[in-house]
């Protein structure tokens, strides 16, 4: 593992590292925030951050100003790429196909299948190599934005033994009745719609009987709301299994970073009362 | 004047509009921060930030998390661009000069003085622009990073009557003794070293008399401090006019935006202090 860059930032550290992936067979980066409670004597728990499409670690740490609220809660935050990358790794010139936007899934169609397996180094290797390297704990919550609140919802959805809590801002709620959805699950999972269910937060969410407090902002205002994110899936659903999910719908907010930016330190004390519970 | 951005964050709105400057005779880009309480009926003051070396209005906009706390307190802040833009207005291959580092100084050298008229640009025209168009008072504060630190504490010193509160982060502090200040001063100036004094806030501090409250935070593992920056000819010029200058170092941090995110709610307190005084 190599590290990329520090920087110091409300009294905490933010770090990027490259690594060799095995699950995604390519170096891959991340970061980590570490905020200043953490040592080797203090472990602290890890907000994990899925990004959305087109984005790498760098769009929330810059963007978000979520380091503040995490230096004050004492909550580590890690922020994975969102795809595998490399010129040797398969590509779509479209912007929500390919790198950067690696929909959180295992890919089964080649030539996918070969790197495009972030469902498993998401849930699995990251965790391992963060807990295995840096002064934290196991308690683990999820969080992400449009394609990375997708894949927040149904990481914690489908195990929610390894999460104390989840939320999303703007999260395709719905993928497979989308056309991002259809698009990212035909390509990387074929044609089989029955394969699709496994990776969609209303499917997964209808069927839930173990439960992971889930927090989702969406802004009224989203370009993305009706034809992509569909949350009234996602209630409809939290209603059919009694799902604990405050879904709020936010006046005037758009699908930016601003948004973002704009309930992340609600999002983070969410997060952290479970955390800390 | 033409919109080109509008996002809510925090309750207020973040908007970017492009006009024609007379004064830098080119069409200029600034955005806007307007926090929920300002209305018609309810002006707020306003802080102009100046920003470094390279950057734009977003840079700020997007990484310093500033919209937080000027919501709470009810400050706007305008955040005007580095330089004059365009194909026909002069430029450089360096990073360090021409377009992206307009130094905030009125060029008086061929080919630089029919654009890079930036002193006049932030401290007359986009004041009035501002004034005369959206809901603020004529309460004004002005900070600034690196160059725009440099800009922000010279603006303030050679108009005290027109800035309630100054500060900056990692100012160039001393431009006439450092290689980024000498190259920009001798291109845009000339070689008349007298000519130069009136854009170095070290010297216009040491003969300050009229006092505007000053703010200053250096980071101690910044990269330009030694070669650069020299924040210590900016006390040493406070000690001699008895200036009302409070200047931190701050362990650990570096030049970047992390540094200002870190830093930026107390600069906003400090100038709400006097702008609310």
């Amino acid at each position: 593992m190599e590290n990329v860059s520090v920087n110091k930032i409300f009294g905490g550290w933010h770090k990027q590292y490259s690594h060799f992936s095995k699950t995604l067979n390519c170096s891959m980066r991340f970061a980590i925030y570490l905020p200043p409670q953490a040592s080797s004597g203090n472990k602290v728990p890890v907000l994990y951050w899925l990004s959305g499409l087109t984005c790498n670690d760098e769009n929330f740490s810059h963007k978000a100003g979520a380091q503040r609220a995490a230096a004050e809660l004492g909550v580590a935050i890690v922020i994975p790429d969102t795809s595998p990358r490399g010129e040797d790794v398969a590509d779509d010139e479209a912007y929500d196909l390919g790198q950067g936007a690696g929909f959180y899934v295992n890919a089964t169609q080649a030539p996918w299948s070969k790197h495009y397996q972030m469902y498993d180094y998401v849930v699995d290797e990251l965790p391992q190599l963060i807990e295995a390297t840096f002064p934290v704990s196991d308690k683990r919550a999820i969080s992400g934005h449009s394609m990375g609140g997708h894949g927040a919802l149904v990481i914690a959805l489908r195990h929610p033994e390894r999460y104390l809590s989840v939320s999303a801002f703007s999260p395709i709620s719905n993928p497979i009745d989308c056309p991002w959805g259809q698009k990212a699950f035909s390509t990387y999972l074929g044609k089989d719609r029955e394969a699709w269910r496994s990776y969609d937060a209303s499917e997964l969410m209808r069927e839930a009987k173990d439960f992971v407090p889930a927090l989702v902002d969406q802004g009224e205002d989203d370009n993305f709301l009706l034809e992509q994110l569909k949350p009234e899936a996602l209630t409809a659903a939290a209603k059919a299994s009694n799902y604990p999910l405050e879904l709020r719908m936010q006046d005037g907010y758009d699908h930016s970073y601003y948004f973002i930016a704009s309930f992340i330190d609600e999002h983070l004390r969410f997060h952290a009362a479970h955390l800390y519970q």
